[in-house]
């Protein structure tokens, strides 16, 4: 089922805008490029309308934030919501500093988002940032990091609060919308030595939802399944002399060679009830 | 004969001064370094024109473009035409927004540039961003796309009216002086998925007029033929595993190996009548 | 003795604060990864104490610097000797423009490095620059090139001055504190043709003194000899289609793969007396 959703991807060949950093931003572009969709990075102010215009996609990233990026963001970002376009946060470093955490609440403020993925402790920055713990026992924070059912039950709750569709990205990561949430099993540890696996995930979310508008969490699933499974299949093509600049090729490259069959053989996830 | 102007690159070695993207930077530096060339990106106000002053050519590229970065391009590229080096401009995104366009004609307009290398729309909106339709048929537009000869002949146009030389980068590449153009039958179509192939085109254009002075249609369509070349030959090395990540290093090294001899064996070109 | 100072690198997992350029960050990130520290790349001024805060370490580059990231280099820098987090600074450029001397200038004067790493012109830069020509040979500066003695003499003397431990690279690489220099025989000259090779062993060496704090020059030798031996081990594994493109990607695969034993069994150094 997720297979016919990542080859939707490739028929329609979504155009993604992107306002990233400039760490990742070229595995940005060839991830996109790999799933047969294709990237625009455009962050001035006085253009991001326009781009996102012509795309059918936005994803904005908050890596290497700088002030001057903010508005931009929100422009593209409401234009996006204007449009119909999905729009995908990746909040890098939420929580990190008050100038990421509050960039990201006021991004969401301003901004519709149809998906937002960070780690836990980014997702976490986005409900205890402005004071609502609901649904997060705060004093059991680094219990919850090994229970998958914990975890899933608070991306219900900061979905149905904000209205988006929540990935939390870990060892298993948690596709969650208000209510209901998936655990998807695949990935290997090693993509965490990889800068940027984060990053390429939102970026090719977003061309996921671009090319599937009516199953956004679907798409959202088969999105996180298809970076995993290009974890593993990167993974097995390692020779022992490899290490994880090779590894974040070999990742590209699976996706560049992935289909929907070969997703829907591979996807392991199930409903977290 | 293109292949002389290949081994000059090696044997001058020029410093190319790059003010460009953040998205292709690393790749341009790299293919710059694998043709022997050397790469500086220096951006800022202050020091561009000293930059400039110890280089031998220079790139501008107007990709992630940002207000600022304007006045820095025109003032390099101003040091750079009063020196006599060469200048290369990639009008990434022109015709995407208005602000991409008026960048590009403000640059147009401030400096000569040498070379001019952008796919077909970018180079369309250099013309018609200003008005001028002459030799540009715009009800006809989309009928040239696969007709080598209109496109030469626009490209011809475009080059006599800029007073120029014009790339126009597509299936079959146009190399375009304002009194004769070429077409190049080099290169592998997954090019066009790996982000940066016409940046780092840009940027090596720069270093082979630098070495070629005399030279410049000559030097231009050396490199153009020689980053065809290295598509085909970046090609036949991938397996069935490689995808564009794995392409886009097999590029770079295809021109780390490349010799004059090796491009005269395969360069494919002819001159359009 | 250097291996168990990487094999420290690998138990701390330090986390490094990374204000840099825009060309190589995505490498420095990855080597960082590869010696099993983290990146944090964070260059708004708003932030960078913060970030700061939650490092280990602090490399600050100025590769693609611009004005308005100067303020944020001293406000980190000030902050993590505030913590007595190790800082090192490559000045990347230093000398070619007044903008970029002025700006290390400065920042040497507002931030206490632990280590500045340069090539020997950056490094001349710091002293020439000041107008101070103690110990540095002016009319003599060209022929020093080849001689390991002068240039480990002159290091000495910039490492004295300005209290700090000097890394200049070059075919032989020396590490140099006022009372002691090392010279480096690993390495291979191919590194030259990969873009951003002394911006990944600056980041790196800020991780290996974060993590063997009371054994700086020691810490910052073994990073050098690994950054070394990592382009010997890459070297070997080339074939004759790869090029350079390849080599960046097996130097990093190298540095995952390497452990203490196996830096300390391929390190090749003596100190200069």
């Amino acid at each position: 089922m997720l297979g016919k959703l990542m080859d939707n991807v490739c028929a329609k060949k979504p155009l993604i805008h992107n306002i990233t950093n400039y760490v990742t931003a070229n595995d940005c572009a060839n991830i996109l490029l790999a799933c047969k969709a294709s990237p625009i990075m455009a962050e001035a102010e006085q253009e991001v309308e326009e781009v996102t215009l012509i795309c059918d996609g936005l994803s904005i990233n908050i890596g290497t934030l700088t002030g001057n990026k903010i508005p931009a963001m929100i422009k593209a970002g409401k234009k996006a919501n204007e449009l119909g376009h999905p729009v995908v946060l990746d909040p890098v470093g939420a929580g990190v500093s008050e100038f990421r955490t509050k960039a990201t609440l006021e991004l969401i403020d301003q901004v519709h988002f149809d998906v937002i993925r960070g780690n836990l402790s980014e997702i976490r920055a986005l409900v205890s940032g402005v004071g609502s713990s609901r649904g997060v026992d705060t004093d059991g924070q680094d219990e919850i990091v090994n229970d998958i059912r914990a975890i899933a039950e608070f991306a219900k709750t900061v979905a149905g609060a904000l209205g988006t569709i929540v990935v939390i990205s870990g060892a298993t990561d948690i596709v969650a919308a208000a209510d209901k949430a998936y655990a998807v099993y695949n990935g290997h540890n090693m993509m965490s030595m990889v800068t940027g696996c984060g990053c390429m995930l939102s970026s090719i979310t977003a061309a996921f939802l671009a090319a599937n508008i009516d199953d956004k969490v679907e798409a959202t699933l088969a999105s996180v399944c298809a970076m995993g499974v290009a974890g593993e299949i990167a993974y097995n093509r390692l020779s022992k002399e490899d290490g994880n600049a090779t590894y974040r090729n070999y990742i590209i490259d699976a996706i560049f060679n992935m289909d929907g069959a070969k997703l829907d053989a591979m996807a392991k996830y199930e409903e977290i009830k």
